[in-house]
Formats: structure tokens, C-alpha cells, sequence
């Protein structure tokens, strides 16, 4: 069976493609620019794709949605890029307008017309405290629509990790043998990742949590360890 | 309060645009270029948008969804669009795929953006037979999705045409005084509306039964009035 699995080039997302894989379905990436403030991840997504040998499709919405998301350090480049922890209150600045659903609507259409019956996203349970798209209350209404919408066809999203810690993915993703050194992270768009944006401490933190080591690089490989987590 | 409504630039569209206007709120109109055949129907859109005063957002997204949209008429050149009335099984052809959930999907995200807590779209029904997106039971699960994936903002997806008929649109078209003369409803993007598509047949045969009169020129006029309609 055909899963659409979304693949932003970042831990989670390359997990999820081994994962759905290893559980026997013939996965098809799918990756959009939306107008994020780079691209690294994309280039990621390819090779990541490359290694697990799957179809990956790249939609290339350029700057079109520009004007609709405007306000997040994601896709705004007058917004600077928080740094320290993943679920501090600053980090609502990376929140992108909608974006889970703009982005599984996407993989939806694709699912539909490759024959595909399931569509994947890595969102994991520390998402949830910032990104409401990350949540159950979120895929289960929207799983319900993209079913109701596409009759005959029928399709359910599913978040395989939406009750699960960044750092049990990081332990599955090594357990499954996922090509840690191809993913990218980093919220800014550097030639290593910085590792004081959100997402650099959170992994940094996973990998420690986990007791394994992490291959990529990083600008300030200390600073997660000295931000305090929101009480 | 503001209401974001998706409007293509045809008949429902224009009428909802309208009858929002109507009702007190402050429509902000978004129309998304997501590869039609033709963009006539946008330059119809943005002539209504100015009709009503409001603000008119248009997403460009190009042929970016091409790879993903693949075998509609409506957004594949190699399929032929297919003449009839609009609820004949040929008329399946004119699905593309998951295409409200993307439409809603910008259009939501539009609304949080704008602080806009509505968000409505035109799909009435005689859509129903065909078009699965434009039923209830997409649409309760789709806003109810929208409410829980953009917390703290809220937001409610509203198809106020859902439960009522094409005639019963353009009786509601009439009394508003909406601009019918801008609107532009045909599959085909010729200088006339053609009068054999789906869409033409449906708006000649809902003009007929509200006993009013169209003032868009049709290029075959009588054609609609010899179809047959699926038992």
C-alpha cells in the first residue's frame, strides 16, 4: 500500500519515512517550499529521499503564499528567529498561519492521485505545546475531512509520533538506521546548524536524553544546555 | 467582523461575496490561481472584488500543484472538458483533486493573518452529486479541524449555500443586485461563455427556473435546454 509521507528534510520527518518503510508500505516523499527563510532543507529532503530510494515529489510554491503568512519568523524575514527552548512563549513566533493543514491538504491531492491511502506527518508530542496543528484535536477532524472529500477515494492522515518524545524518535530513527547526517534541522540557514534556535536545542537535548550521539554539527554545540525549559 | 470568502469570480462566488457583505460582516475576497485551464474566471474575480469594495487577495500559485493535480479537466490540458449537465457521471472529470481542503487550507490561513474569524465558500447543492469537498460532511470535520489547528485564533469554515439550489442562488443573486454582467462561470476560457460545459448548462438552467434572465453571452445558447439530465 502507498503512504504519502511529508518530508521537510528534518529528523522527524526523515524517522517517519524509515519507519513507514520499515512497516512494509511503498512510501512517496512529498516536500514544499512555502516560502520558508531557506532551502537547506529541501536539498536534505533530497538526499534523504535518495537514501531510502522512494518517488519524492517537490511542490514549489515560491513566494505566492508570501502574503498570507505573514508574521512568522519562518517565512518572514523581518521576524527575527527566536532562540532558546523549543516550548518557550517566544517560540509562537514560528508558528506559520494553518501551515500543517495547507501542507497535508497538499499531500492529500497527491495521495489521491497517486493511489496512495495514507498520508504521514512527523509531527511529535513536543509540538504540541506551540503548534496546535501538532495536535490529536488537529488530525483527527482533519483526517475525518480528507476521507468525507475525496470520496471514492479514501484517505486517512495519520501523525504516527503525535504521542511520542523527540527523544524516542531519535532512538527509533537509530534503531531503524536513518541517515541522522543527511537531515537539517536549524530554523536559520547556515553552513552548520546554529544550535540556539528552537528546533537545534530540542534535538541537541534529544540526543542527549537518548545517550546517543548526533553526527551533524553544530555553530554552539553548549547553549542547550544552558537554556532553562519553560516551568 | 471580518470574513475571509474564497471567490473564483463565478455566479456563487460573486452572490456569496455578496450576500456576506449583506449580512454586516467585512469580506475579504482571496482568489487562488492553482492551474485553471484559462484565468479568465481571476480577472472576473478581481472585477467583482472591486464591484464590492473590498479587499482582494490572489495567490499565485502557478503550475507548482501540476505534478500533484494530475487527470482533472480542469487543470490538465490533455483532458478534454466535458460537455453535459452538470451532474452527469462525465462530469467526474472535473474533479481535481482535494481541491477545497487547499483552497480552504490558504484561505484559513489568510483568516488568522488577518484576524478574520470567518471563513466561507460558495459550494451549494447541486455541487453535492459530483464534487465530494462540497458536502456537509466535509466541511463540519474541515472547520472543525481549522478551530483546533490555529488556537488561540478562531476560526469557523462556513458553506452558507451548501443546503440550496443554483436557482435559489441566483433569486438571492437578483434581490442583492449582485453584478452577474462580471461574473464568469465556464470551464473553457473562450471570449464567450460556451454554453455546452457543465457549469454553462447549470447556470442556463438555474437562470430558467428563477424565471430571470442572464446578461453573460453564451456561445451555443440552446444547448442546455436540450440535455438531459441523469435520472
Amino acid at each position: 500500500m502507498k503512504a504519502v509521507c511529508l518530508l521537510s528534510g528534518g529528523l522527524d520527518s526523515t524517522v517517519l519515512l524509515g519507519l513507514t518503510q520499515d512497516e512494509g508500505y511503498d512510501p512517496i516523499a512529498l516536500s514544499v517550499i512555502y516560502g520558508q527563510r531557506h532551502v537547506t532543507e529541501i536539498a536534505a529532503a533530497r538526499e534523504v529521499a535518495r537514501f531510502y530510494k522512494v518517488p519524492h515529489f517537490v511542490v514549489d510554491l515560491g513566494d505566492s503564499l508570501k502574503p498570507i503568512l505573514k508574521g512568522s519568523a519562518l517565512t518572514d524575514a523581518s521576524v527575527e528567529v527566536p532562540e532558546g527552548h523549543y516550548a518557550a512563549e517566544n517560540m509562537a513566533l514560528t508558528v506559520v498561519p494553518n501551515r500543517n493543514a495547507i501542507l497535508l491538504s497538499l499531500a492529500t491531492a497527491l495521495a489521491v492521485s497517486q493511489g496512495a491511502e495514507v498520508v504521514r506527518f512527523g509531527a511529535h508530542a513536543g509540538d504540541h505545546a506551540i503548534y496546535p496543528d501538532c495536535r490529536e484535536e488537529f488530525v483527527t477532524p482533519f483526517s475525518d475531512a480528507m476521507r468525507a472529500g475525496n470520496q471514492p477515494a479514501t484517505v486517512v492522515v495519520e501523525g504516527p509520533f503525535l504521542h511520542i518524545s523527540k527523544t524516542d524518535i531519535v532512538r527509533m530513527g537509530y534503531d531503524l538506521g536513518a541517515p541522522f547526517e543527511l537531515t537539517w534541522s536549524c530554523y536559520k540557514g547556515g553552513a552548520k546548524h546554529c544550535g540556539r534556535c528552537g528546533t537545534c536545542v530540542e534535538r541537541r537535548l534529544a540526543f542527549e536524553d537518548a545517550d546517543l550521539s548526533d553526527p551533524v554539527e553544530f555553530e554552539d554545540p553548549t547553549y542547550a544546555f544552558q537554556v532553562k525549559a519553560p516551568s
